[in-house]
């Protein structure tokens, strides 16, 4: 393949065209960035992708970790394409100059970011989970607690990781075991299970900084009695230095279907011999603090879906491009020669199906890390507010429709590939199998649902559902101008008022009927959302396009059409698919509800 | 995992309750059968798929065939089945008592071999291809050819592919190269290459009859200058000896991401040496010979993907009574046990999902199986005319919508398992990608559904569908005496109309704007017809489920109601999808048409 992994100009357009993402060089944080800066760390971020990620995406999935000789072993690529990543800066890009960041826009740093994620996924998770962690300490870590683990991850010296589920305690974490004892002086010996721990065990970093939560001995029961704990891989000493081993014992690793690169462990704390962890901030807020960061590692997931999905997308076009298979139907002749398949619209159906889901997930996804900027950084506290809460009703739309979607593209991918697809010398089978991972972590899709119908549209009495119909109606009103795009505006506009009433309908069924009965059907409330949401971007890539085209020249032409048709595949093909939806929901359909475990 | 592979009592209720499959012994083929004999044939199938195939599955996953030494060496599992399954007769179930065979039903043959598709698909694959390469001999090849190749194949003594595809011609089949050049003694000289070829290299059997698509020199070009031969790996005097290597050599094998226990090769023809083919039947009517085989191979293929979806179904209904995770979302007391997630009603819109797909499925393909031992076998000719045409017209559905939506069963079930889903540890990881070549091969499914649209609703004006719309609505019809069952006996109506309507409208515009436009859409209009096809298959289930629940006892109780919930789950939650692609297809949408490849 001759192609990039990823067409720069979809990014450009996301940042520059739709988000303008240039105007946050108004607040006074980014007051030295402009986009020339800002494609400075996009050309790095390419380079480093291209060179040293993409290069071992396969070979790391065809040898995955393993121990040998009590450690775990990875292929050395790894390191390298790791060890640059950190020389460029890249773990502390959105981070304060104060302490060596760039202080880029996280929207921007996302950006940078979608280059790694569409090259390999696996290493990359090495420094998203490191940089999560690290946001975490940067918010709620005590200074002291910064100075020796906080800076070193900033500059990749140490990585991080994220250990909250436990064999028992997956989705529901209120049911976590693992126990804390305080020693006396602020320290804590940790002892119990951990699973699913990504990262915690390699030798890419000096130390492993794994961020636990655990519950104090005589902490209340539920989520209220857990708190989080730093707990190294290696002790640090006051002046920084690396001490004893801190008996975080690696009791197996998890042989996964994906994503094999990223060695994933069973842990167990302190079985061997004392394993000291320091509190952060105040105990039993735990889940509070871990929630702060689990809204920005959603934004990863989602866009990192979409970036598993593109990558998929893209090849499997440029391989339509080029494999010529069969004739037009009306071609009755034989011998004439056989077109690529490109020229098939059932071809052409399964590349606009992946366009349509896996550009508007990047729209989506880079339009919340903005948020996070403005949420921030605006200087108007209503803006401020305003943004953090769209945030809130956005994020389980990120997490679990992009990548509920995404996956779906990336089978169109396989299916366009045929049989070839099918092999372990393509790469868009890998793509597929990486991404099947992102409808589960980080909260599964099911919770996403629960966390959106059961939380966030209820929130505030509403007003975070109540802000984005406000946005998307002016998006709808913005549209109307353009003859071509009045169809879909007013389609936009019908869809946004049935998810208003659908949703005052369901979140009044729940006083009325119970929480129970009300959420059973939470997992199609976040499907007529998720097409909704998307819509909306698409609209308003539209609109971007329908501006632009008129004085586009070269390439941009067929560009801006493209981005036409995919809107217009997404109103006729997707958007229909939530009048089924809004009818099952209104209905409080309760057939799933009504099932009984000797039925089945 | 104590529970069996497959439930015996889903298997008995299709065969006996909902195809009433007893009444095949009147005709006088099967007359020596009886439930008895049925259920003799089913025990055997059992036995031997839980002791000898399901007890290999993972291993040939993770051992997948691999040179040595210049042959193919498969884990030594995969020969002991199939030896007991030759022992016992499988390969000759269906055959005539005079080659040794037991005469069942193709029906109660297909149901027998469910319990090997869902122990382990690959090493059944071995079986199901010779069985698919025997029917076309025993249909087509000369008597002689017959006693040198169908008998030692009737007795698993020889195995059997299909050699059809090409690098350059796999749906394009018209464009197959592979040479044959008369020998002027009715034998050919084969050259050219073949590409994913099933079981055409292993220590299996003592040979391997590979049928072998190929162009006599001089012949048309294109699908009518195709001829079919016979082209044993090693070559069979007329005493039926083998003699010496006939140059089918394995130039590579594939390397899939699943169904990896199948041996899966790219094939040259005479390039170390002269090989040899001998023709079947009639020059240049090769592929109406493999098109004959090839209805069935995909009523195999729709059966054993709902397998694949089934097997993957229970297992995660077993581990949702097992797994404790989380409470009612009505119970706060956090010191409160973990219930089972089959308490959760997401969890059980996730297990409802999969059995309104993959039962109906089943029951589809049962159905399909019935009407090949009726189409052969009943003594009136309009049965026998009626049951070919209806089967032209399910055969695909039966391919694709099948192998679609059992696919979306396995990433539910994978969903419902979590975190462990996603590793190697359970087997569900395996379904989802052993499943996921369904959807490609023996035909893709936008090749499936241009046969539908192009083809099959066309053929003798439209007799087909008729004929499908008038047994359809016989059930609608008999549904209506129960009350519970009247809204779905109108709902199915509601959509046979919509569904008639849509295609008389599609057909028409094939004539008004071509068929390049008219068929763009043909796989939403697959879709379109599978979830009605299923509608009406889950209709049926309820009729015999509200007959018997009056008089239930025990488990039957709970599992007619069980029939009846998926029922109401598929006619609430999955058939209004048809209700959008109907308005999309009645609008002749040309968005997929209209898409310039330079757009994207």
């Amino acid at each position: 393949m001759g192609m990039p992994i990823l067409a720069p100009r979809d990014i450009d357009f996301v940042l520059y065209e739709l988000l303008e993402v240039e105007s946050l060089s108004a607040y006074p944080r980014f007051g030295d960035h402009s986009r020339e800066t800002f494609d400075a760390a996009l050309k790095t971020a390419r380079q480093i992708a291209e060179d040293l990620f993409a290069t071992h995406n396969r070979k790391a999935d065809l040898e995955e970790p393993r121990w040998v000789d009590g450690r775990v072993q990875l292929i050395p690529e790894v390191k390298q394409a790791l060890a640059e990543y950190a020389r460029a800066g890249f773990f502390a890009a959105h981070q304060d100059y104060a302490v060596g960041g760039m202080q880029l826009p996280w929207a921007v740093t996302q950006a940078c970011m979608c280059w790694f994620y569409a090259a390999n996924i696996a290493t990359t998770a090495y420094a998203f989970l490191t940089v999560a962690a690290a946001n975490l300490l940067q918010t709620f870590a005590s200074e002291e607690q910064k100075a020796r683990y906080l800076q070193p991850m900033l500059q990749g010296r140490f990585f991080g990781t994220m250990a909250m589920s436990e064999p028992n305690a997956g989705s529901s974490l209120g049911d976590v075991r693992t126990a804390a004892e305080p020693l006396g002086d602020g320290r804590y010996r940790l002892s119990g299970g951990k699973m699913w721990i990504s990262g915690a065990t390699h030798e890419l970093s000096g130390n492993i900084v794994n961020l636990v939560l655990a519950r104090i001995k005589g902490a209340p029961p539920g989520v209220k009695g857990l708190s989080l704990f730093i707990v190294p891989r290696y002790r640090v000493a006051a002046d920084g230095s690396i001490g004893a081993d801190n008996n975080v014992v690696v009791s197996g690793l998890n042989h996964k279907m994906g994503y094999r690169g990223t060695v994933n462990t069973v842990l167990n704390l302190g079985e061997r011999g004392d394993c000291i962890g320091e509190i952060i901030g105040e105990p039993n807020q735990g889940l509070a603090y871990m929630f702060h960061m689990m809204n920005e590692a959603r934004i990863v997931i989602g866009l990192s879906s979409a970036m598993l999905g593109y990558a998929g997308f893209r090849y499997s076009l440029d391989y339509a491009r080029n494999r010529p298979q069969g004739r037009s139907p009306e071609n009755k002749d034989p011998a004439a020669p056989q077109v690529p398949i490109v020229q098939h619209a059932d071809v052409r159906r399964m590349l606009l199906a992946q366009k349509s889901y896996v550009e508007s997930a990047l729209a989506l996804g880079l339009h919340a890390a903005m948020l996070v900027d403005r949420q921030k950084n605006d200087p108007d506290p209503v803006v401020r507010e305003e943004s953090g809460l769209l945030l809130e009703f956005l994020t389980p739309i990120i997490k679990a429709w992009s990548s509920d979607w995404s996956l779906a593209a990336n089978s169109y991918a396989i299916q366009i590939l045929g049989g070839y697809g099918y092999t372990r010398d393509y790469p868009v089978e890998q793509y597929w199998r990486d991404n099947r991972l992102n409808p589960i972590h980080e909260g599964t899709n099911g919770i996403q649902a629960i966390d959106l119908l059961g939380r966030k549209v209820a929130m505030q009495k509403g007003r975070a559902l109540a802000l984005f119909l406000r946005e998307a109606r002016a998006s709808a009103a913005g549209a109307a101008r353009f003859d071509a795009l009045r169809e879909y505006a007013r389609a936009l506009g019908e869809a946004l008022d049935r998810l208003e009433r659908t949703t005052a309908f369901l979140v009044g069924a729940s006083a009325r009927v119970g929480a129970a009965r009300a959420l059973a059907n939470a997992s199609p409330y976040l499907d007529l959302v998720g097409h909704t949401v998307a819509a909306w971007m698409w609209l308003r890539q539209a609109l971007v396009a329908s501006d632009k085209l008129p004085g586009a020249v070269g390439d941009d032409v067929g560009f801006y059409k493209g981005k036409l048709q995919a809107c217009r595949y997404f109103y006729r093909w997707e958007l229909p698919k939530t009048l089924a939806l809004a009818s099952l929901l209104s209905d409080l359909d309760a057939t799933c509800f009504d099932m009984q475990d000797g039925w089945f």
